[in-house]
């Protein structure tokens, strides 16, 4: 028998070594020979599945339709919007060379469609009747950035979806911007029980070539602040440089109006950096791809009876997600850890004794509290069980994260309450230059961003003494 | 009123024309600056959404897990199985820079992902316990060819899945490549009503590193062959390469044997060649994302009244997939011969003479016949006429096919089958000596495969003198 090899580091005292275990040895990432390349495993692409299949409902509602662009923008493409290449150009991925031959012309390996995709708006939309258009991709992107890489939170090659719509009117376009963030914000919730703020990224940290961003961010136990996803409004930037205009109902020719959106697979090492603890992964139900395994507990003479009764719960059960761990090979307590550590939000544990008495025990992983049930309530009792799990996880995370959001009212404080790890909530100017200073003085601590919902503005900005504006959102964040 | 803008060409005298016009009035295609790189967009994409979606459920099956492992493959890794390198080597894309920084290693944008995947396959497999491993992924890849791009057929970049497996033995491997190879004949079949043939590709038409590669192939009204998907048998070419081994029962270490197997968008080039006309796409109910499209005829003085019954018939539809045009800017033909272009399998008119009638007329876009039917009615002859569709577009196929297959006997016949564009059975040594003759006296006429389904091997090879080993069928091909 193999030698249980759990988690050896803590998450409080070593997280970046705690999490590099926990995503290996819960089975969700391998690394490869080239840095910030993952290769996400089944268990991890599977809970990319469960956002994707979530995420197609919500775009169906809407009509907005998938489809595919390529993978390879010539370079005068990428350069068309200025803003734009200024953001992207540094991490771009050249393709100078097919076989032997050089190119003509250099290709971008997408860090993102927008210059693909409105090359070919351009050509599509003629009239008011041809918008709104709204499209979206699920695809790879690749930035190869040169800050140190964390699997699922910043890597090289990454998945995601991008939506890209157009409208006729700045009005439509702003919100759906809205719109579309607050499906990210049920993503982080109601699947991944991740708490988030929704928000107005502020100038210095919009999207390169957005009028405006709006992002999800959250805070993680690690002490940093994360964006979860973000929901940008294009303006007519990008319709200005690709000439993206339609005659009105007036027959003038106009300017349309137009964002783009996205998630990544970001997300899910969010979710993992929130939930999991010192036993390895803790896996929301809603996401989870198996919710319940069975271990039976068997000896020689009473394995026929109790691998029967297993057989009866899983098809009580069939309605969920379940496993049978019925391998010989393995004793139950190895079996025990080897699901604690993939996260598996129930385990069921049944054996002879058990048998006799018509009943089996199921085993929380959040709480690691273990219940007793009549075999004949498992049915009933199992689904409830989930849900409270699913609602634990976000309380807890909710919990975590609001006792880690510290107001401030002048510099000091806001100096002491970053240094302490804290999400700082602070009345701010919103000038480009103040946030640049911020971010010298405090070791790269940036705003997330400026919250929906405000706290009364008054006094002056927390770092200069300009009149405040907003109140904003700061942190040391990934 | 924009003017209509029909196929111009004929599938008869200009196929190659014809199909241009198809997929892009269609809505299916549109071309970039980019040679040989196609955007999907939402008609097209879809139809790829209901592959996956039958062909993820037959993998649930067999229990193969869905992954994803890097786009970007180091120099080093690609060059490991030789047959393999000198395959596709010619056609890769390399990333040279990041930025303006050069790389230290190129790293090729896969072309397949053997290499990546087995390179980690060789960590996971230690023991017979951890096998059989069985991976598919998503996911695009990339192959510059030089030959004349074909939307779908022939695309720089496209769209697959490419599975992944490795088994302690043979056998199992073995069992596996025809299981698969099944399941592409049922999409061909059932989900396009496109019919295939399957069999075994010759020495030297296998895939470069395989020990055998086993084909579905049809024959497309072009007058050319096309191969459809492949399932192949790696043996132990790659395991050896790459160092996958595990320890068996007796603690003997032994190398792995392995399949990898792929269908992609391309399929969906061969299913629109097949089955459309001179009237644009001509759409299998099965994989159409609209079904039915239901056009009223209105009038000032009755539209509320159409409309109201346009909703009804609608509402009786809902488990299938429908759509209302009731669009006021486009008149009743105009939109008849929009939808017809589009492919949607059928048409359902109605204006208030049928409602006073309360009856539609159905017309079939495969063969434009019309059916008056009373409104309480459509809900239970509408599925049946798709069905109808579906078994009709496949049946004709199959007549079309069969009926272009010419056995010969002599090297004077097989000259004249392949000049009169035919696909061709023969008897044949299975020698790639003569392969390679066959294919430069007859313009690139090349063996498709050697059916599963034998006729009686007798006498001699149809191009050399040698006794015939097996029935193999030729044709020109894409």
């Amino acid at each position: 028998m193999t030698k249980q090899k759990g988690i050896t580091a803590s998450k409080d005292n070593d997280f970046s070594e705690w999490y590099t275990q926990v995503i290996q040895k819960a089975d969700l990432i391998e690394y490869t020979d080239v840095s910030g390349c993952y290769i996400l495993k089944p268990r991890a692409y599977a809970i990319w599945e469960k956002l994707q299949e979530f995420f197609n409902k919500e775009l169906k509602k809407r009509n907005i339709k998938n489809a595919y662009f390529p993978l390879l923008i010539p370079e005068h493409l990428l350069m068309k919007e200025k803003e734009h290449v200024k953001g992207f150009s540094p991490e771009v991925a050249w393709v100078t060379h097919s076989g032997d031959t050089k190119l003509a012309e250099r290709l971008a390996v997408r860090p993102t469609s927008e210059t693909i995709m409105y090359d070919a708006y351009a050509k599509w939309i003629r009239s008011h009747n041809d918008l709104p258009l709204k499209l979206n991709q699920w695809c790879n992107v690749v930035r190869w950035e040169f800050k140190n890489p964390v699997p699922f939170l910043r890597s090289r090659e990454f998945l995601w979806q991008e939506g890209h719509t157009v409208f006729a009117t700045k009005k439509e376009a702003e919100i759906e911007v809205y719109d579309i963030l607050s499906v990210y914000k049920r993503i982080f919730e109601e699947l991944y029980a991740v708490p988030v703020i929704e928000g107005t990224k502020s100038v210095k940290e919009k999207f390169a070539g957005a009028d405006f961003t709006t992002s999800v961010e959250t805070f993680l136990p690690s002490g940093k602040a994360i964006q979860g996803a973000t929901s940008h409004h294009l303006g007519q930037n990008f319709s200005k440089a690709f000439d993206i205009t339609f005659l009105d109902k007036d027959s003038n020719k106009q300017y349309a109006w137009q964002n783009s959106w996205g998630i990544t697979t970001r997300s899910i090492g969010i979710m993992i950096m929130m939930h999991s603890d010192d036993k390895g992964l803790v896996l929301p139900p809603r996401v989870a791809p198996t919710q319940i395994v069975i271990v039976p507990i068997v000896f020689e003479d009473s394995k026929k009876n109790v691998l029967n009764k297993v057989k009866e719960i899983a098809k009580q059960l069939k309605s969920l997600n379940v496993e049978i761990d019925d391998r010989d090979n393995y004793s139950p307590g190895w079996k025990f850890n080897e699901w604690e550590m993939k996260g598996i939000p129930i385990r069921i544990e049944i054996g002879p004794k058990d048998v006799s008495k018509n009943q089996a025990v199921l085993v929380r992983r959040d709480t690691g509290e273990e219940k007793i049930v009549k075999i004949s309530e498992i049915k009933t009792i199992a689904p409830k069980m989930l849900d409270d799990i699913q609602k634990n996880l976000f309380n807890k995370a909710k919990k975590f994260m609001d006792s880690n959001i510290v107001e401030v009212e002048n510099f000091k404080d806001f100096v002491k309450a970053i240094k302490d790890k804290k999400m700082v909530k602070a009345q701010w100017c919103n000038n480009p230059v103040c946030e640049e200073k911020i971010k010298d003085k405090m070791g790269g601590a940036k705003s997330l961003n400026i919250p929906f919902v405000q706290l009364k503005i008054s006094g002056k900005c927390v770092c200069c003494d300009e009149k405040a504006k907003v109140v904003a959102l700061f942190a040391k964040s990934y």
